[in-house]
This record gives structure tokens, sequence and C-alpha cells, in this order.
């Protein structure tokens, strides 16, 4: 539990007024803040200042590579919708929103804060949109990376139909009716069939993946109130993709499949047929993405696009903070400009707490 | 300058007698050390002592991924050589102990440390073995990063071919001859011509490089005493050469030339042209070095071997700090163990310290 801290909120509401005209005069909102802090324990954002706060902790997120847009943030305030139903059928109008044919949207949907006696509602899943991993005897169907989400799901009485691409069901947690489920109707999720460029055989690997990431298990801390449950989402860069979901030894492992049909000598790795693999793959996932009219960055443009973003900041008087291991992109590293310099690491308010990861 | 410490030399003669059975006694050899010190403002290492302290100065090495063999460095005392000739001569000395006809052998040469009134030799190169970088009207003929070097060595009357592989002399000072310049004889220099396992043009690009990788620049600190001039070597990873000296827009930058002779779409970032470049100059590197019978690492192999090297550390009580943005590979990074965990960042003595940087 996050408690409310009052000094955090003095100065969210100082910065509110510092970089927007017409916010309210931050001492007389603090005051403000105190008196319904003095009588409930707690208080209340307006609209305004969480659209702003969600947007700066998108500008603070250090890991994130993609944060010239920060001021593109389409944020949902939805913090009266308390049902379990409500939140699930909120989540879904995120996808359709953010979804937008292809033309994906970064969208932020934020429901209630939890209040003295009263827990809000919560989201147990990873992302709004995950395939099941089934684990077999000796292997997983799907993505080994959700196995023990997925088990629990289905000792929930969740059941999917064992393909390598089941998406899982929400899994929501209200104080009135404990954990539900409630699957995601089709048409609200765009996938995109993956296919190469030059080699017909790809798409026979009947590989597939969803065109919208969706981070559901990150808190939002805003002023000195965390809000547990804050769904957000951009469009994928192609290494998340194609270096990790697809390759990863962890999660669907295809690395040999495809060095094999490449004809690539996968027994000895001094041949770098899997640095090779890599590409391949990538050039794979961007190519299918945009044949399928769904919005993708690969990461040399996005590589351009952050150290945009990184001036940008410093001619507005301020640093931008970043992990370096986070944005640099792991396919041909040292190409990025990102690469190539170092960043202040340290944490900074607005922003997004690391999950408490899974348990059931 | 770096002064004598004597609480980290007393650190260190415990470390010393802790890790080696033979060792003198810590108390003993401190008040010995003492009293040297009270005579004449300084004390003096045993040889064993700094074979010792170079082995756990790579040990310590952050930035190092190939740490697995810290205890085969051959450690050449020469502290007794304060002559530029003499010198030099063991640095020419040094490159064919480490050569050894191409089955390279991690060595170091100590030379003295500062005392006081009497200033220690120093090499002004970066490495013993660089290419020199000459700047024309629009673009330099061979390394770039070592334009400003070359243009300083020239100013004392060096002159080179003019070709993009020139070796550059070493630079040495001391307080009796200033600045002075010797080439290294050709036979002390062993080079790789790079050719590609498949693409026979590869050849044709005219390009090699030195096979032995000897950093001059870093003060090595040892039980409390600074030692300005130690150069070391081990053998190269492939992507130093492959992703780094020859690709990186500020050195060789050979990066558009070899994507439009494989009929890469270089104009188009996203089709990953710059991605494929980098793995068929990785593989051109690793395939040279093993058909010139020089010994050479691959970033898969040496990230195992590096993953073992921490096990090993801690089997032995020790936790292996490692710098990760140095650490990991920059090809296919994701496939590499080192990638997938963090590493205590903080610097350990003994130790190499960062070099001051060139300047003239
Ligand atoms: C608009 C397009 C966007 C792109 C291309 C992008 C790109 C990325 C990438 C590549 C990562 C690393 C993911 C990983 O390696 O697991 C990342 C992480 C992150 N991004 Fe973004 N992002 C975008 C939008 C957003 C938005 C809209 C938000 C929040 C409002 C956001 C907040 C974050 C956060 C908090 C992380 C760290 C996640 C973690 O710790 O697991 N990003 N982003
Ligand atoms: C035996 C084979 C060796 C391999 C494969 C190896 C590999 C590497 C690599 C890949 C780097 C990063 C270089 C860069 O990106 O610029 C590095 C850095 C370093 N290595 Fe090693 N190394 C070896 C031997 C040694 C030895 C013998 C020493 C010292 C006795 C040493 C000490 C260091 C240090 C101090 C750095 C950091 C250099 C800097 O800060 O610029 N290494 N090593």
């Amino acid at each position: 539990m996050h408690s409310v801290d009052l000094s955090e909120a003095e100065a969210f509401f100082r910065q509110h007024a510092a970089e927007n005209p017409n916010a309210p005069d931050p001492e007389e909102r603090f005051s403000e803040a105190l008196v319904e802090f003095g009588r409930r324990g707690t208080f209340g954002h307006t609209t305004e200042e969480l659209e702003f706060g969600a947007r700066v902790a998108w500008r603070n997120a250090n890991r994130c590579i993609g944060r010239l847009y920060w001021r593109s943030l389409i944020v949902r305030d939805r913090r009266s919708v308390r049902s379990a139903e409500g939140v699930a059928a909120e989540c879904v109008e995120h996808l359709r929103v953010a979804t937008n044919g292809g033309r994906i949207r970064p969208v932020l949907t934020l429901f209630a804060a939890d209040q003295p006696g009263r827990p809000a509602p919560r989201l147990r899943n990873s992302q709004l949109i995950r395939y099941a991993g089934y684990q077999g005897m000796e292997s997983v169907i799907g993505d080994p990376g959700q196995a023990e989400f997925t088990r629990w799901v289905e000792s929930m009485g969740w059941s999917g139909k064992g393909t390598d691409f089941d998406v899982l069901p929400l899994a929501i947690e209200t104080p009135e009716d404990g954990v539900r489920l409630f699957d995601i109707p089709g048409d609200a999720v765009l996938e995109v069939p993956l296919s190469h460029p030059e080699f017909p055989w790809f798409a026979e690997l009947d590989l597939k993946w969803h065109a919208v990431p969706a981070i559901s298990s990150m808190p939002l801390r805003i002023g000195g109130i965390t809000y547990p449950t804050a769904p957000f989402n951009g469009w994928y860069m192609g290494t998340e993709i194609g270096s990790r979901n697809l390759v990863d030894a962890d999660r669907y492992d295809r690395m040999t499949q495809v060095g094999r049909l490449l004809g690539l000598d996968v027994d000895n790795d001094r041949s770098l047929w899997k640095d090779r693999v890599l590409v391949e793959i990538n050039r794979a996932v961007l190519h299918s993405f945009d044949e399928a009219g769904a919005k993708i960055a690969d990461h040399h443009h996005e590589s351009e696009m952050f150290m945009r973003f990184v001036e940008k900041e410093e001619r507005a008087g301020r640093e931008a903070h970043a992990e370096w291991s986070w944005v640099v992109p792991p396919l041909a590293s040292t190409t990025s400009p990102v690469y190539h310099r170092y960043y202040d690491e340290s944490a900074v308010l607005p922003g997004f707490l690391p999950g408490t990861g899974w348990t059931p």
C-alpha cells in the first residue's frame, strides 16, 4: 500500500503551475488539498492534473525510448468505475481507442486510488493482451512467460483453445467480488501474422503478434497519490517482438528453428548464426506490421527520436534521465546514438512504479 | 599525480596473505613498508606482490568480459627500466611475448612508479599498436580516432606512409629527454588481412587489423601506489573490431560501403541493412583471424566464459562487479546470458584507473 505524501503533492502542484499557465495557484491548490486531507484522510486530483501528471510520468519513464511523444498521451479518467464489469469494459474500450485501426495511439486509462477503508479495483494481468502458456510434460505451448498466470486463471475456470496464441482473459480484483475473469472480444485485439519480405517459408511458421503493448502492472504515482491500476500503451518497437518475445529462451524460443530454415550452421555459435537470425526475425516483424497497416517503430528511427527528446528536454531546462541498459536497443546497439553517451539513471516523480510482479 | 596511501597498502598486504599461503605475514610486511615510507616517502612492492596485484586488477576490471583468465596474466616487472630507449625496447618485447605467433597471451609490463622528486617514464600512446589517422580537407585516411595524436607525432618529426594502416610510433616521455618517438619494428606487429567466408569481394576492400589490443593509457593502482605506465593486453573479442573500430562513424566508418556491396537498401534504415552489415563484418573478422591462426574470441563464447567467471567468483566468496553497458556484447545482446542480469558497478582496488585521455 502506498501512502499519501503531502510534500510530494505540494511539489506536484508547483510543477503543474510552472509548466501550465492556466493551472491554479499552487499555494491555494495545496491549501484546498490539505483541507480535504484533514477531512477524509486523502484528497482528489482534478482530471486536468491527472492528465498532466500521467504525461509527465511518461516523460520520466527512464526505461522508455519512446518519450518524444509524451505530450500526445490520451488520458482516460475512469476513477468512478469501480465494478469488475466496468473495469473490464473500460480496458476493452482502452484497446479500441488505442488500436484505432492500426494507427496506434498512446493511451492511459486511470482507475481509482485506494482510499481509507476502501481498496480500489486491481488488474492482475501484466499486460492487457498476453498469450497463454500451457505447460506440458516437456515443453510449453504458447508463451512460457505466462505459464504461471495461465495455470492460475485455469484454476479459476478459464480454459483456452490450446494454441500458441490464445489471448488471456482480464483478471480483475475488487473488494466486492474478489477476482473475476473477462474474455477480451476478438475484435478488440488487432493481430499481425508474420511473414518475411524475402523468405516465403517464414509465413508457414504461423507466427503472429498483437499490435498493442499495454502494460497493466505498474502503479502510477502522481502528486503524492498512488493509482494502482493505470494501464497504458504505446506502439511496439520491433525489437521487443523480434529480439525478445519470439526468441528469448524462456519465451517463444524460435531461434534454432529459424536458423535451420535459413540454412545456417546452428551448431556453431562462432558462425554468428544467432546474430543473423535476429536480423531476419526483426525484418519479418517490421515488414509484417507495415503490410498490415499496424504502426510499429524500428530501433534506428526510435533512437533518433529519443535523441531529439533528450535535446528537447535540455532546451526546456530539464535533464532527461534514462536507464542505459533499457533505452539502448539490443540489436546493432553501437549504431544507435543512444549507445554513445551516459544518462542520469535516478528516478523522478510523477512516475510509474515497479510492478509487484505476479503472485497468485 | 596519485599519492601513496598507507591504509590501501595495509589492506592489500592482508588480501595478498589471505589469498596466498606463501605470502608474508601482513602485519610484519606492513611494518616494513612503514619504515621504508618513513625513510624515503614511498615504499616498494615485491615482484611477487605486483604479480598478484596486477592479476587482481584484471579480476577487478569491471568493464572487461574476459576476466575468467585472470590468473594466467604474465606480469613483466620492468621497474628498473628508466631510459626512453629501454622502455621502447620493453614495449616491443611485450608485443613479441604477447603475440606468440598468434597464440596470443595476456601480458602486462610494469614500469616504475613516480617517486618523490623523480617522475617515472610515461607512454603517451593510448594503445601500443594503433593506426595513424591523416586529416585531409574532407576526410581522414586511416583511423580518425588517432588524427590528433598523429598530428602531434608529426609535429615532432614523424612521418607515415599515408596508408589506411600505418602503425604509429611509440611516444615515450622521460624527465631526462622529454618526449621521444620510436618506430615499432614491423615483425613485432602481427596483422590480419580481412576476408569473408562467403563474399570474395570483401578481401578487395583491403581491410586489416592488428592482432594484439594492448591498452597503454590506464594507470595501475596496487596496494596504495600508482604505476602510471603498465601496458597490458588480452586477445580481441571480434565485436571490438567488427562493431566498433571498422564501423563507428568516427572511426573507419565502412558500414555504407559494405552495405552497398552486399546489395542492401542503404537508404532505408528500416530495412535493417546496418544490422545485417554488422553481422557480415563480424563474420569476416572472426573468419580472417581463424584463417591467420591469430587468437580472437567471439562474443557468444566470451559471454559464457564471463558467466563462468561470475560463478567462480561467487564460489570463492567474492562478488564479481561489472559495468553492464561494457560487458554486454553490442551484437545480438539479448542472446548473451550477460544481458539478463544486473551487476554491482562499484570500483574495487587493486585496479586500472581511467586514463587521463590524450592531450599534447
Ligand atoms: C509511443 C510509443 C512507445 C514506444 C515505441 C515505447 C518504447 C518502449 C520500449 C522499447 C520499452 C522497453 C520495453 C522492454 O524492453 O520490455 C519501453 C518501456 C517503458 N515505457 Fe515506453 N514506449 C512507448 C510508449 C509509452 C507510453 C505511452 C508510456 C506511458 C504512458 C510508456 C512508459 C514506459 C515504461 C514505464 C517503461 C518501462 C517498463 C518496465 O519497467 O517494464 N511508454 N518503452
Ligand atoms: C584475455 C582476453 C581478453 C578479452 C577477450 C577481453 C575483452 C575485453 C573487452 C571486449 C573489453 C571492452 C573494450 C571496449 O569496448 O573498448 C575489455 C575492457 C577492458 N579489459 Fe579486457 N579482455 C581481455 C584481457 C584483459 C587483460 C589481460 C586485462 C588487464 C590485465 C584487461 C583489462 C581490461 C580493462 C581495464 C578494460 C576497460 C578498458 C577501458 O576502460 O577502456 N582485459 N576487455
